[in-house]
């Protein structure tokens, strides 16, 4: 299983994800303008890993030598940075709020034990968001049937979060306690995280998979290959609406449409209860070079307008059940997240 | 408005569309085989362009000096190999079923007579093609708001037909008649005719567009930015499922989902009265090379498998009416259809 972060006496090493599956390419960020620079650049990306590259990040700003006075607004510096890299994914927010907290439990003791504490906290978060995956992957497995096709949207493997993964955890456990499955990539445009990433990751733990373009699941489930729907998210609303990957909305309202269900497999850090609908949930705009383009190579005409919404919002009466590590959560979602 | 096919004393000549928008380049076919080569390539491609290749291919066959008794096996070589280029679109059969009433008409006259006949009938086909689209154009064009957002899917345009266009011309025909169109490009993956030539088209007749990955289709409807959906198609059953590009029946649902009216333009050549339902419909599966690169780019990990159906089935349940040169038909499309 690829380890997509991990922190090293070099510093925080990444796989850069923007070069694969061509080559397999580790990353060393320094300084937390080189965290911020890899989670913008999606050199590393999927909303579990980038929470633990942030909260590594915030580690990382106080552990070089610090005056008594500098230390809090060199970790205030970093947490403002780091918020400032990607909007929409819940847990980064999540994972910076949490290194604040273990940061004012310890912040009047020595600089050694802040540095010790925080780097703690966030190794902390990345072993718990592993062990989150592993339950997750469990109770997901439990709801696809012995022999199923299953497709997926972007990436949601151990790329996307500490190891394992969401989404794709949950097909990565069904195949290991001997299901069936056969997994519909879809490449998941503009980026080709499905191509680039599902793929390599699916091919690499041979699990059997089938890329498609995004435009061809309509159609195999229309032929009925597909018995489920698994995919992540990047922020849940009090109300269970959800914000994934731009093309997520489509493939949930595709399956509706065909009575396949529809899963969302997430760790709890991705509900934000201060967010009552999808609607309010802000959307990244990305570059337009990003739909003009593909890898480098121009497709469109120069000149041309292009949208780039990385996001979408599928609303809740359209999700069969949100998978989280506290269990499996289904409709009426206002009700049941509250009581999480 | 750029030409897509012309034949002239040098062959038949073609835009050569694999290579738009980067380079314009012209491609002159001698033979029947280069005809056939330029179809099964994608040089030129859209139902109504590869018919008139098809027709002009056809008339090329018997160009050259034939003895009498050559000329019926000769007719008949090029009319099997045309026939085998492309299996999904009605228009390219449709059009050799025509030179065959033509030759059968001729054939016992001389073989220059033979000659000109069949280079006048695959004229009089293209010439009626250009007649039809504009037809259509300003049949389509009524049926949209003075002031509206259009998506569409692949291309339709002047460079899928002998000019001006299908689902295209009815775009260029609304924003002719001074309605101010905002068309919503879908890139049309695996193989980009949106982005590559629809785009193209708009942005020299500078029609405002937007162009959007297939994923964001949904995304832009929910926000209300979409008025209506106009599409082609390649061949039509008798009960009016669509066959047209992989994503147009993702498209459709979409719409039905957003209550968003969902137009088939197309001539009537494409209807095809022998076949019952789309579900009898033979879809083209092609190399799976163009989901796992692009443009040359590989973007999937060697060896994966992938799929690569170059079409898809819209049930006409979905369609809110189809746009043809004899007028506008809508449900129940079995008796419309057969009242032609």
């Amino acid at each position: 299983m690829a380890e997509s972060i991990r922190w090293t006496n070099e510093g925080i090493v990444l796989l850069d994800q923007r070069q694969l599956p061509a080559r397999e390419v580790y990353l060393t960020c320094q300084t937390v303008e080189d965290v911020a620079g890899a989670i913008e650049s999606l050199a590393i990306r999927g909303a579990p890993a980038i929470s633990i590259a942030a909260a590594m990040g915030v580690a990382l700003a106080v552990s070089r030598n610090l005056l008594p006075d500098e230390i809090e607004t060199v970790f205030e510096a970093a947490c403002t940075r780091l918020s400032a890299t990607r909007p929409t994914a819940r847990n980064l927010f999540w994972a910076i709020e949490r290194m604040r907290a273990e940061f004012d439990r310890v912040k009047s003791s020595s600089l050694q034990n802040i540095q010790k504490s925080l780097a703690a906290e966030a190794e902390r978060i990345k072993q718990e968001d592993l062990a989150i995956n592993r339950t997750i992957g469990r109770l997901g497995a439990g709801l696809l049937p012995a022999r199923c096709g299953i497709l997926t949207h972007c990436n949601t493997g151990s790329l996307a979060t500490a190891g394992y993964g969401t989404a794709l955890g949950i097909i990565r456990a069904a195949h290991a306690a001997g299901k069936e499955v056969h997994v519909y990539v879809d490449e998941t445009r503009p980026l080709l995280q499905g191509s680039r990433l599902t793929a390599w990751e699916l091919q690499r733990e041979q699990i059997p998979c089938t890329l498609i373009t995004d435009s061809m699941a309509g159609y195999f489930m229309r032929l009925g290959r597909i018995d489920a729907v698994v995919v992540g998210a990047d922020r849940i609303a009090a109300n269970g609406d959800v914000a994934n990957k731009i093309g997520t909305y489509t493939v949930a309202l595709l399956a509706r449409a065909h009575d396949i269900p529809f899963y969302v497999a997430a760790p709890t850090s991705t509900i934000d209860q201060t967010i009552g609908s999808g609607e309010e949930i802000e959307i990244e705009q990305r570059d337009i070079i990003e739909v003009t383009s593909v890898l480098g190579t121009r497709i469109a005409p120069v000149g041309v307008d292009a949208a780039n919404p990385a996001f979408d919002v599928t609303p809740s009466l359209l999700v069969s059940a949100l998978i989280t590590e506290k269990g499996i959560i289904r409709a009426p979602y206002q009700v049941a997240i509250k009581a999480l």
